[in-house]
C-alpha cells in the first residue's frame, strides 16, 4: 500500500510538525509506503517518522535535481515539473493524509478528490486540513474529507477507507 | 495579452455560462488572447464568446487527442498530462478569470496563485468563485482573490492589475 | 491545421536557418498553425517566416516564464515542465518537419513517431533529419520518416500526408 | 544509488530479457534502486531479476492506474503523463543502462543524455542499444554511450561512470 502525506512546507507549527511524525511512523509500521513530495516541513518530518520506524520513503521533487530531496527521502523521484508533480503524488497514493496546508496542499487535495483517492485530514494542525475537514471538495462524491483529531485516528480511519474500497 | 477563463466543465447555471461569454467577449475585444482548458461548459462559453468578437482562443487539453476541444477553440494544445495541464493554464495566463467552479478549477486557481498571477473571481455565478473571491488563498501573497460582480467589472479589475504589474 | 517544426537551438547553419525560414512561410501562406518550442535557432527562424506571411505562431516553452520565447511567437505556452514539453509539441501538431536537429529534436522525433504523426525530414539540413531521412525509427510504423530536399518539398509532402490520413 | 535501466517493451529476445534479469541482479546486489518504466519486456525482466537479489524496484508509469505495473515494482509512480514519464526515469536515475530498445527507449535515452546522465549500452542485445553504443546522441557531451558487452560489464562501467563524476 502506498500512503500520500501531503501539508505545509514551510510550517513552524509543533502540532502540525508532531502529527506529521507520528503518521510517518504509523504508517511505516503498518508496512506502507510513505508517499510525499520531499521537501521540507510536513514532509521532511513524516519521512523522519517513516525511517524511525524503518519504513519506506518516497520523494517526488518538483525540481530538476535530487538534492532538493529531505534527508529522510529514500527512493527520489525527480520530476522536473514543478507543481504539476502534485497530480503525482495524487495518482501513486492509495489514499493521503492532510495536515495543516496552505496553497500546495490544497492543490494536492483537489487532484486527490479528482481522482477518487480517500482523504483524511487532521484538523487540530489548521490550515486547509481544518478548512476541509468533514467537508466535500465539490458534489462529484458521495463521501468527504475524513476528520481526525491526530495521526493514530487519521491512519486508522484511512486504512479503513482504503480496504472497504478494494 | 493572454487572459486564463477557469470554470465549471459540467454546469447548468445560466450566471455562469453568460458570465463566460460576455468574459470571452469583452478579452477578445481588448485584443487579448484567451487561454483555458478547451473543454465544455464555462471554458466553451468563454472561447464562444471570444470568436463572436473575432478573437483568438487556446484550448489547453488533457487527454492526448485534440478532438475533445470544443469547437470554438483555435488552437489545441493537447497535453496528454490529465490533470497536470492544470499548471500550464496558470503559468501560460497573465491573469486569469474564475466563474463559478468546482474541484479542478480550485486546483487550477492554487497554482495561478502560487505562480503569483492575478485572479479576479466573479462571485455572483457561485461555487468556488464566490467561496474564493476577496479572500486569500494562503498567506504568500499580499493581495487576495479580487472580487467582480459580472464579466464588465472582471475584465476590468483583471487588466487594471495586470498592467499594475508591469 | 497545426504543423510542429522542430530543429536545432544552437546552430549557425545556413542551410538550416533558411529552410526554418521557409517552412514557416509556407505553413502560414496554408493558413496552417505554426507549434513550435518556442526558442532560438530554428523554432525562431520558422516562427519569423510565418510571421513575415501574416501567420500564427505557437511556442510551447520548457520554463517557468514567458521570457524564453523568440520575439516571432504569438502565443506563449509557458508549461513548467522541461523536457516533458516535447510530448505536447509532438501530440499539439498534425504533422511536423524536421530541420537538422540533435538530441531534443530527436526526443521529439521518437514522442510524434510513438503518437503515430507523420514526420518529414529536410536532409540537406544535416543533424537527425539527415540521419533520419527515409528510415523507420522503429518497426512499429508502415511508413518512415519522409525525406524533403527542401522547404516547399517538406511542406508539400506533409500537407499531403496529413490529407491522406483524414 | 538509482538506477535506470530503460529498453523494449514487446521484446521477444532472449538475449534482451536475460541481459535485463542480469541487470536488475546487479543492481539489486549493489544495494542501487533499479527505476525504470514500470511495464513489460525488458522492464519486467530488470525488476524480476531485482527482486530475486532482495531489491528495491522503481516503476515511473505512463497511464493513471497502478494496474499497469509488472509484478515486480515496489513502489509504483503513477504519472497519467504518457511518454512525458520518460523524462522523470532519466531525471531519477543517477545513470543509465539501455537494453535493445525501439521508439521509446531513444526518447529516454534522449532525455538522459540532454540532462548528462552516464548512459551504458548492452550492444549485443540489438535495437538502439547496438545502433548508439560508443556514439555520442550529439555534440554536447564529451563522453559517448558506453558500449558494454553484457550485464556485468555494464553494471561495473555505470557504477564506475557514476562514481567519477561524484
Amino acid at each position: 500500500m502506498q500512503i500520500g502525506v501531503i501539508g505545509s512546507r514551510k510550517t513552524k507549527s509543533k502540532a502540525a510538525l508532531k502529527a506529521a511524525y507520528e503518521v510517518g511512523r504509523l504508517v511505516a509500521k503498518k508496512r506502507a509506503i510513505l508517499v510525499c513530495g520531499g521537501l521540507e516541513g510536513v514532509m521532511e518530518e513524516a519521512c523522519r517518522g517513516a525511517k524511525d520506524e524503518g519504513g519506506l520513503t518516497i520523494g517526488i521533487l518538483p525540481g530538476s535535481s535530487a538534492l532538493s530531496a529531505n534527508p529522510f527521502v529514500d527512493v527520489k523521484i525527480v520530476t522536473g515539473m514543478e507543481w504539476a508533480r502534485n497530480q503525482i503524488v495524487a495518482l501513486s497514493s492509495d489514499g493521503l493524509v492532510m495536515i495543516q496546508g496552505e496553497c500546495g496542499t490544497l492543490s494536492e487535495a483537489c487532484q486527490a478528490w479528482a481522482y477518487g483517492k480517500p482523504i483524511v485530514a487532521i484538523y487540530t494542525t489548521g490550515g486547509y486540513a481544518k478548512a476541509l475537514a468533514g467537508k466535500r471538495i465539490d458534489g462529484k462524491r458521495s463521501d468527504s474529507i475524513v476528520p481526525a483529531r491526530n495521526a493514530a485516528e487519521a491512519v486508522e480511519k484511512l486504512f479503513r477507507l482504503i480496504e472497504v474500497r478494494r
